[in-house]
């Protein structure tokens, strides 16, 4: 008997702030691709019939079902810990209480893999994307808020209580900065991230002569393009956005040892000197005795994720306690 | 045959910025102990022919011989990894070039473990002090420098130059801080440690009028004091201090997701408000899911890395390369 298609098929759902996409995945290709807004306020429950009918259509496309897959692979912008959704500030309210392997099981009948968004988009880099080949590796996703994820050594980091390495957006860069939603102290994500742009900017000097006063969205996009065409404060909130994640990418050089970093997440779709800057900064401060760690873009976009999803859940890295 | 004290022995050497220990530790205790100045600057070759003899004389105390020891651990303030020493900054600064392993093998016939002093000290306290029967321990030594080590779900990080875990001293805290001698910004070191101190006390306003300005040696054991008494500036530079250090405990927590935080070094022997006042800001500011941080001082003092040391000689944790 040949192997059919079924048998190496998984499903990966990636929740997004905005958006749910909902991929069959086949050794490292997305099959099949569904897109849901997430509508993420009104909660996951609400959500999951919708979701089980695109599974459904997903599969059909890809030319399987779903009974035919190894098992479901979820990645949500939370901190996750066996099969739990322990920490999910303000997106999806209702998740933390919720047994999703539960739910995979009997509504589909699969085994579950759930997973931190930012782990799971290094996964994918770290198996076809920027980081194949590297044994030790940190991805910073730059967005809404600010994501990272670490593999060290060849193992993914997750740490006792599944929160090492998903951190990185809320280590103090600022210790006389402003409060952000974490309760943390002027982290990277209330420094420089997509949801504290609009008041850092409205909070200085010049922004009403700023061509950013006149923008109906007040994004890093904005920012950039503004900055390129010589808008004073556009250029300093450029500069610093970039100076604060560097200072966290060498935090986490210092941190995880890896000898790449690799960029992704929203931000970096705009036209700006991220990667190049970073480069420099981490040249230029990153204590490395061995050599110089690599500041590079994601290669695989918005399906990172997804690919991700299938290595782990072909590996069942979170069952395995890849601990550190 | 009933088993000798011989075939329990190792030989553990703690290298300080000014002085060097040489144990002979036999199941956690340190059966004999000599202490050398460390004439660090001098270099590390000059020092060995005077290291062997106290590592003879110790032995001979302990009531076993080199030949007879299972192996020999050293303790650096440096970055090593696979026997080399790769960072050391200005202490030993013939060391890097050195091969330490070989060394060991032709001198005393035995083979040598090689490992940063914060790693050390934390495998100690992991072991036989305040982390035991923890899972998932950071350990802060503050002093001359800021060192800081990671145990993460049972496995000491190492990371893939040997650099994981030991650079914790060295994250920006502050972002438009001073350059620090690492070459980071604003790093936990350079915003408050022994060798920081004298340097931000000049450079505050109010010095001259402080009792600070009329102490011979300037540091924490000073600062606490004349804090304690009521000096202002005193207060302002003990307050700072904690803060940073709490900012810098934080951020370890985000980067390794550990259960204690364990705080030794030289300024946690002169009394002031640490513990208490760290624990408070972790508890207020540290996202934590699943409960609390404990934040606890060191329970083996000086002793800590030499405990360590047999551990880690024993166990072979850089052979086996536990780098996650």
């Amino acid at each position: 008997m040949i192997e059919s298609l079924q048998q190496v098929s998984t499903i990966a759902i990636d929740f997004g702030g905005t958006r749910i996409k909902i991929g069959v995945v086949q050794r490292g290709r997305v099959a099949a691709l569904h897109v849901l807004d997430a509508e993420s306020r009104g909660g996951l429950t609400a959500r999951l019939p919708v979701i089980v009918d695109a599974v459904r259509a997903a599969c059909a496309e890809a030319g399987t079902t779903t009974e035919g897959c190894a098992g479901i692979g979820m990645a949500l912008p939370c901190i996750v810990k066996a099969g739990r959704i322990l920490s999910a500030i303000d997106k999806y309210p209702d998740a933390t209480a919720m047994d999703l392997p539960a739910w995979a099981r009997q509504t589909l009948g699969l085994p579950l893999a759930l997973e931190n968004d930012a782990n799971a988009a290094l996964a994918g880099e770290w198996q076809y994307g920027a980081g194949r080949g590297s044994q030790s590796v940190v991805l910073m996703t730059l967005g809404t808020g600010v994501g990272t994820s670490a593999v060290i050594d060849g193992l993914p980091l997750r740490g006792q209580h599944g929160q090492a390495g998903c951190l990185g957006g809320h280590v103090t860069v600022n210790i006389d900065g402003a409060r952000c939603v974490c309760g943390n102290i002027g982290c990277v994500e209330s420094e420089a991230s997509t949801w504290a742009l609009a008041k850092l900017a409205r909070a200085s000097a010049g922004f009403a002569a700023s061509a950013l006063a006149r923008e109906e969205v007040l994004d890093y996009r904005a920012v950039f393009s503004h900055a390129a065409a010589g808008d004073a404060l556009a250029t300093k909130l450029r500069d610093r956005a970039i100076r604060v994640w560097s200072a966290a990418a060498v935090t986490l050089v210092h941190a995880y040892d890896p000898e790449l970093i690799i960029l992704g997440g929203g931000i970096m779709k705009s036209p700006g000197p991220i990667v190049a800057r970073m480069q420099q900064y981490v040249n230029e401060h990153a204590w490395v005795g061995w050599g110089k760690v690599k500041v590079a873009p994601g290669e695989l976009d918005d399906s990172a994720a997804l690919l991700g999803l299938e290595y782990l859940v072909e590996r069942g890295v979170e069952r395995a306690g890849a601990g550190a």
